[in-house]
């Protein structure tokens, strides 16, 4: 490969070292010299919102994303609008920490009607593109893998998420591409295509078989058979040149050293990426 | 529900009763007053295809189909024709066993490259049609769930498998909808009204979460996401009204006495099917 990742785009997605607090994630960015983080609403939670920015300012630390909103079906209208109300949160949340994007992650159906499922998504994001707006932030709509329709999200896959994207007709709405949820798509060099000026992020890990964990079963980018550095050409080609996010839950390398996972990332990142 | 699934219909797929030999599973079969059933090649190689042939005769069970000819794809262009020899044979054991249907699983890449290994599957299909026309056996393409694309099969969606059989033209050639691997695809509905006429056959199975195996991670119907009922009527508004298999890798299930899980199954056959 001539041309190498830019190690100035790596981004650590935090689930990447599960066991770091925030705080030590942003110390551990630092230390290693990744210039990218994304933050996982759980633990800004823990951090706090305002120590956090102030820690991200000081250490120059530059965040890809808030992860994240969604997760919009449910059974009932209340519970709907009180998860269209959280959404508007993490938009609040997204901008204070000075990220421009929260990656919507948009939830599994509360029972087998898929149809209705899809149509509460559909509503629930054209709820919030005005906040989103207001407040400056990009909505990156993120195809789960099929395997995560049950539970996770029923946007399954990167036509669905740019159909999603062409009906709102709003800058403030692209997509997300994630290579372990999309590699398998006979569509995705289409639909990448397609998604040329709303791609919001890009994801990179690798599928390493056998998948022993269906969520932690993600390996580092190299262990496994997704050709990642030919969607990242992809992905450049349709016009995303912004940070690329590590994202891998995996229980091995959660059980390591923060530091060492960091130091094998920039290594896999630049051969593989 | 008004009209109930047929049980002159359901049909054993012999992986549902993993512990039973062949013999065991036409037995248990004719025990149960189940008429059909789909037999693994690896299994009627234990009992030999004239043994089965005979037996099968004199219990009057039907077989729904051959499990399975396909793994296409490879790296040698040797091998290759080795696969296409195989299948041949599937083929001829297919027509021994007296049914008309040999599923096919395509088979995942050699290496990274997703498109190389479809075309492969593209020419490999198309190598046997002559071979499957001569023999009078029709060869359904089984799309596999994406979290089989890296180890079993570079076809994902039934989309992909209708443009496969639109490709060759030839009666020979049609589709497998098995609820487990294409429950999820948001063009399911599109795409079985687009399958129409060429499917040769439906599976069914049910998605429970967790997913704790990715092999052996299905469950009986009425446990799970899916909604099965839906998707047979939309099977049978495309033309199907053959057999329906019962397809369940689950360790629980084959822990069990083979009579128990078959008994369990026409109840629920009736129930959610």
């Amino acid at each position: 490969m001539s041309d190498k990742a830019d190690l100035s785009k790596i981004s650590l997605n935090q689930i990447t070292t599960e066991n770091w607090s925030l705080k030590e994630a942003i110390d551990g960015c630092e230390r290693n010299e990744v210039p990218w983080i994304s933050i996982w609403r759980h633990k800004l939670a823990e951090y706090g919102v305002k120590q956090t920015a102030a820690h991200l300012k000081q250490s120059g630390i530059k965040v890809s994303s808030l992860c994240r909103g969604g997760m919009f079906p449910a059974a009932t209208k209340e519970e709907r609008a009180k998860r269209i109300d959280d959404n508007k949160r993490a938009i609040e949340e997204a901008a204070e920490i000075g990220t421009d994007t929260l990656v919507l992650v948009c939830g599994p159906a509360p029972d087998k009607d898929l149809v209705q499922a899809r149509k509460w998504v559909e509503e629930g994001i054209e709820a919030i593109i005005p906040h989103a707006e207001q407040h400056g932030i990009k909505l990156g709509i993120e195809p789960l893998h099929p395997m995560y329709a049950a539970d996770r999200s029923v946007v399954n896959t990167l036509g669905q998420a740019n159909a999603l994207v062409q009906k709102y007709q709003s800058k403030q709405v692209g997509v997300v591409v994630d290579v372990f949820h999309v590699w398998w798509d006979p569509e995705l060099a289409a639909e990448i295509e397609a998604a040329k000026g709303t791609i919001l992020g890009f994801h990179v890990s690798d599928w390493k078989v056998p998948i022993l964990d269906m969520f932690k079963g993600r390996s580092m980018m190299g262990d496994g058979a997704i050709d990642i550095y030919g969607m990242r050409k992809q992905v450049e080609a349709a016009g995303y040149h912004g940070p690329i996010e590590v994202e891998i839950m995996n229980q091995e390398l959660w059980d390591r050293p923060g530091d060492d996972v960091l130091k094998l990332m920039k290594e896999r990142f630049v051969e593989h990426v």
